[in-house]
C-alpha cells in the first residue's frame, strides 16, 4: 500500500534548488510547510531526529513545533500540553533541543545530552534521561528496548516519527546526509512515518558517507574494516519511500559555535601525551605512523591534534567519533593521511573553509553511522589510541565522565566507553584541578573515590594532567595509587591524597583486605566538603 | 639456530603412552624430569601457564618447583628466596596455585584469581594482582604491557617461560590442549622458553579445539564467526619448536571439585529468568531458540542451565566462557544444539561421563582461545544473552563483582565485563541477601552505592534475585531505583532503601542535581555499618 502525502494541500511549486537536490520527483508531491506539520504531533509521541554533536539535525520542523507551542501557549494547560519522547544519536543544536527543553516539550531524551536547558530539565526531574554507549543506542532502539512502554501506533515500529535532514535525495529515494550520520539509519528504519528536511543551504555531500544497513542478531555480519580507509557500505541511507510522509526545504545552517580555545594547561597535557607516544614508538610498541587515533571534544583534544599537526608522526590515521576544527590543520599539515568519524563539527569558519576546499578533503574522509564508528569490534581490531576527558578520576583509575558530585548530570557519556574499553591505549586527560567560586583550585580532578563510575580501573591505561602522565599498564591497584597521585594530582591535593592512601592501606592490610585500600567512611569526604564549604580542601581525614 | 635440550641427561626411555602422544619424535630428546627442571627458574622470572577455570594447567613442573621450595627451605632466606611473576588465562588448580601462594612464591599474578591462598596473599599485600577483562589479557601480554619493568632476558619476549599442558603433540610440533585453551596461544607466542607437559592420563582431545593465531594491530583481521558452530582456526596451537626446551610426561588429572549445589534460592532465580526469556520470545524480541547463551559459574548458573534442560526452548546454542556439569544434562536433553567455550570445567564424575561418551559430544562443542571466546566483536554480533553473578548491585545498576567492602579481593572479574558490555541482554543474578556471622540477612546485595564498580549502569539490562526480576531497559536512573528496590531487594532492606532513594531525590532535586540522586555522606553507610556492627541493617539515615 502506498502512503499518501500527509497534507492535502502541498505547496504548488518547489524551488529550483530543491528540485535539483530531490532526484526522486515523486517525493515533491509530499512537499510541506513545517508550520502545517507541527500540529500533527501528539502528546507522548516517540520521535527520532537525525543529528550528532550539533550537526546534521532537522531545523525547521522542530522549530515550527516549538513556535506552535510558544504561540498557542498550549504548554500552560495540562489538557493541551505536549511532551515528546525524543531520540537522537547524540546532541543537536541548542536552538531546537534546548528550546524544546525550556518549553517543557521533552518527556524523555536518549541517549546523550550536552545542552544547558536539557540538562537543567534532567536535573530538575522534568526530563527522563539515560546514558547509553553510543554504539549501542541504535541497536537497542531497533530491538525495541526504548519503546517497551509505548502502547500506541505500530507495535513493530519503536518510533512514531523520524525527522531527518538530508543534503539530497537519490533516485531510489534514499537520503544523502549532511555533516553527520549518527543513528539516522536506525532511526529511519524504526519509524512509522518519516519527514525529510532537504537542506539546500549546505552543499550536497554525496560520496562523504559510508552507510551500513543495520541487522539484528542472529543475522549480523562482520564489519569488514581492517583499515580506516576501507569503504564497506553505501553512499546514502536507504529509506522505504512509502513511509516518507512529507519533505520540507530547509535553508538553515548547522548552529555550531567556536571550538574551545587552547590554553597553557591544555598545551601542557598535549605535550606530555605526544612525548609519551614518541616513547612508545621508540620502544617498538607503536608503529611510526601510530595507530588510528580517537580524540574527544574540548580544548585538550584541540591541543593534542594541533600538537600532532606539528609533531613527529607521519601518515597518521584517525578513527574517531567527531572531527573539530584542528583536524583541518592536521589535514593541511600533510601528516593526517585519512580520517573517519560519524560527524564533522566544525565552527562556521571551519565549515566555510572545508566546503570551499571540498575537493582536497573528500577522498581523505569518511563518515559512518555511530554503530560502526563506535563499534567495539573495529576499535579493538584497529588498536585505536583513545583519548577522552573525565570530570574526575580516582586514585585507582575509575573515572567519572558524567555526574558532578555523583548526582548532577553534566555531560552525557557519549562514546567514551566504546573507545576506552576497546582501545589499545586508553588515555584520559584532564586538568588536575578546577576552580570553584571561592577557590581557584577548589575541585581536585584526582579524588579518593569517583563519585560516579563510568569507566572502571579495568579500562584505563594512561592518566595525564598538566602535572604529568601516569602509565598504569600492568600495575596493581596498590601500585597505581601512588603513581597517579604523584604524577597527576595538583600540588594543593598531593599530601591529602597520599595520606588517604597510606591510611587506607594500613587499615585494610590490618584486616586482610588490602587489594584496593579505602576508608569507606572518608571515601567521599572531598565531595561532601565541596558541597558544604565550596572546596575539596579538607582540614583532616576522619 | 636450533635450541639444545635444557638438560644434558634426558631419561633413557619414554613410556609407550608418551610416544603415542608425541608425534614429533625429535621432542622426545628433550624429555626431562620435573625435579630436574625446578632449580632452573630464577627469582623474578616471568612465567606463563596454560589453564583456565581449574583445567588444562601444568601440574608436575609447578609442583616440583613447590616441592623444591618447601624441601630446601629456600623461601625462609632472603638470599635464596624466589618469587615469580605468574600469568595464566584464568584460575588453575589450588594444589599448584594456592600452594605457590602459601609458599610466597608469587610476586605478581595476572589477570584473574579465585584461590583462597592467592586471595589471602593479594589482600595481605604479598601478591600484586590486577583484574583485566579476560578478552584483553592475552593481547596486552603480547603488547608487552605486563613486562614494562622486566629488564632481563629477551626484550622481545614478555615471558621467560611458558609451561603448558598438552594432550598430544602433532607432527609439526604444535600442541593439542586439554580441557581448556584460555591464553595458551599467546603465552607460548610470548615466551622465550617453552616446557610442555604431555598429559597421558587425559584422553587426546584432538578436534575439540578451534585455535586462531593472535595478531597485533595494525594487522588484525575480523573473526569470521556468525554462528557458534563456525570453525575459524586450527585444531592445535602452533609452537616454534626451537623454543621448546623440555617436555615432561604428566599423569595427573585436573583437580576439579563438585559443582556448587542448587538450592531453593537458585531455583527461584532461574524460574524468574526462564519466565522472562519466555516473555521475550512471546513479544518477538527473541527467537524461539533464544540467542547464544553465556552463563557464569556457581549454583544459580547451574539452576538456569538445568532449568533450560527442562524448559520450553529448542535448538539452543551456547557461546560462553566455561561449561559446568549441568551442560551435560542440557546436551543430553536434546535441547542444546551446540556449545562453544574456552574451558570445560566438569566435576571428576562429569569428566568420566564426558570422556566415556566422547563420540556423542565431540561434534557439538568447540573450545576457543579466551581472546575469541570473550571477544566483544563476536558477543555483540551474535547478540549473546549474558548472565553473571555480582557481589552487590546498587539502586542505579552499578555492579561490584570483585571487592568485598570495596577493598578485599574476593573473586576476579573474569569475563563478566566482556559479556555484559556487549550482550543483547545483560543479566545479573544474585541472592537478595547473604548471611553474616550474626545475622542471616546481614548483607544486602542491593545497596545504595556499590562499594566497588566493575560494571556500570550503562551495561546492565536485567537484575534478578529470588525476590523478583527488574527489567531496566529504557529506564532512567530515577525510574530504575524504585524498580530495583521493589523487585529485587530483600524485604528486610526494602524500607531502608526506599527511604535512601526518596531522601536523596528530595535533596538533589532541591539543588538542581537530581539525575542520579544520592546522599554521598550516607552512600556507604550500609557498608560501614557492616564493618562496625556485623550487619548492613542501619538504625537510621544520617
Amino acid at each position: 500500500m502506498r502512503a499518501t502525502p500527509l497534507l492535502r494541500n502541498a505547496p504548488a511549486t518547489a524551488s529550483a534548488a530543491l528540485r535539483e537536490r530531490v532526484r526522486r520527483p515523486a517525493y515533491l508531491s509530499k512537499l510541506a510547510h513545517p508550520k502545517d506539520l507541527a500540529p500533527l504531533f501528539k502528546n507522548d509521541d516517540y520521535i527520532g531526529w537525525s543529528g550528532f554533536t550539533g550537526v546534521g539535525y532537522p531545523k525547521t520542523v522542530p522549530t515550527a513545533m516549538a513556535d506552535l507551542a510558544e504561540e498557542s501557549k498550549m504548554q500552560e494547560n495540562p489538557e493541551t500540553k505536549k511532551k515528546f519522547n525524543l531520540f537522537v544519536g547524540a546532541s543537536v543544536g541548542p536552538e531546537v533541543e534546548d528550546r524544546w527543553a525550556s518549553l517543557d516539550m521533552i518527556a524523555r531524551r536518549y541517549p546523550h545530552q550536552v545542552g544547558k536547558e536539557v540538562s537543567k530539565g534532567i536535573n530538575a526531574g522534568r526530563i527522563e534521561f539515560a546514558d547509553k554507549h553510543l554504539s549501542m543506542f541504535p541497536q537497542d532502539l531497533t530491538y525495541g528496548y526504548y519503546s517497551l512502554k509505548k502502547k500506541h501506533g505500530d507495535p513493530k515500529k519503536p518510533l512514531d516519527w523520524a525527522i531527518v535532514e538530508a543534503t539530497a535525495i537519490t533516485e531510489d529515494g534514499s537520503i544523502i546526509p549532511g555533516a553527520s550520520v549518527g543513528a539516522t539509519p536506525e532511526i529511519v528504519q524504526s519509524a512509522e512515518k518519516i519527514i525529510i528536511e532537504v537542506n539546500t543551504h549546505i552543499p550536497c555531500l554525496e560520496g562523504l558517507h559510508d552507510i551500513n544497513h543495520s541487522f539484528t542478531p542472529p543475522n549480523r555480519q562482520p564489519y569488514l574494516v581492517t583499515n580506516p580507509m576501507n569503504r564497506i557500505g553505501l553512499t546514502s541511507i536507504p529509506i522505504d519511500p512509502d513511509r516518507v510522509v512529507a519533505i520540507v526545504e530547509s535553508r538553515v545552517p548547522d548552529n555550531t559555535g567556536k571550538n574551545a580555545p587552547e590554553n597553557d594547561e591544555s598545551r601542557a597535557i598535549a605535550a606530555h601525551l605526544i612525548n609519551f607516544l614518541s616513547e612508545e614508538v621508540a620502544a617498538g610498541r607503536l608503529p611510526k605512523s601510530l595507530l588510528p587515533l580517537q580524540s574527544g571534544i574540548g580544548n585538550v583534544a584541540n591541543s593534542i591534534i594541533g600538537g600532532l599537526a606539528d609533531g613527529p608522526f607521519e601518515q597518521v590515521q584517525v578513527w574517531t567519533e567527531v572531527l573539530q576544527d584542528t583536524f583541518i590543520r592536521f589535514f593541511d599539515s600533510g601528516k593526517l593521511q585519512f580520517a573517519t568519524a560519524t560527524s564533522i563539527r566544525f565552527s562556521p569558519e571551519g565549515f566555510d573553509h572545508f566546503y570551499a576546499n571540498w575537493a582536497q578533503y573528500k577522498d581523505r574522509l569518511l563518515l559512518r553511522s555511530q554503530q560502526v564508528a563506535n563499534a567495539p569490534e573495529i576499535i579493538r581490531r584497529l588498536g585505536v589510541i583513545a583519548m577522552n576527558t573525565p570530570l574526575e578520576v580516582d586514585i585507582y583509575a575509575h573515572a567519572n565522565s558524567t555526574n558532578a558530585l555523583g548526582s548532577r548530570m553534566l555531560n552525557g557519556l557519549g562514546g567514551s566507553g566504546d573507545f576506552l574499553r576497546n582501545a589499545k591505549l586508553s588515555i584520559m586527560h584532564t586538568p588536575s584541578a578546577r576552580p570553584t567560586k571561592t577557590d581557584p583550585t577548589g575541585i581536585s580532578c584526582i579524588v579518593p573515590f569517583a563519585s560516579h563510575v563510568d569507566h572502571t580501573e579495568h579500562d584505563l591505561d594512561i592518566i595525564v594532567t598538566e602535572q604529568g602522565l601516569a602509565d598504569l599498564r600492568g600495575l596493581s591497584p596498590r601500585e597505581r595509587a601512588p603513581v597517579i597521585i604523584e604524577k597527576c594530582a595538583h600540588p594543593d591535593y598531593k599530601d591529602m591524597l597520599h595520606e588517604y592512601y597510606e591510611r587506607s592501606l594500613k587499615e585494610c592490610l590490618a584486616r586482610g583486605a588490602g587489594h584496593e585500600p579505602h576508608m569507606l567512611r572518608n571515601a567521599f569526604k572531598f565531595h561532601t566538603n565541596l558541597m558544604e564549604k565550596g572546596t575539596m580542601k579538607i582540614s583532616k581525614w576522619d
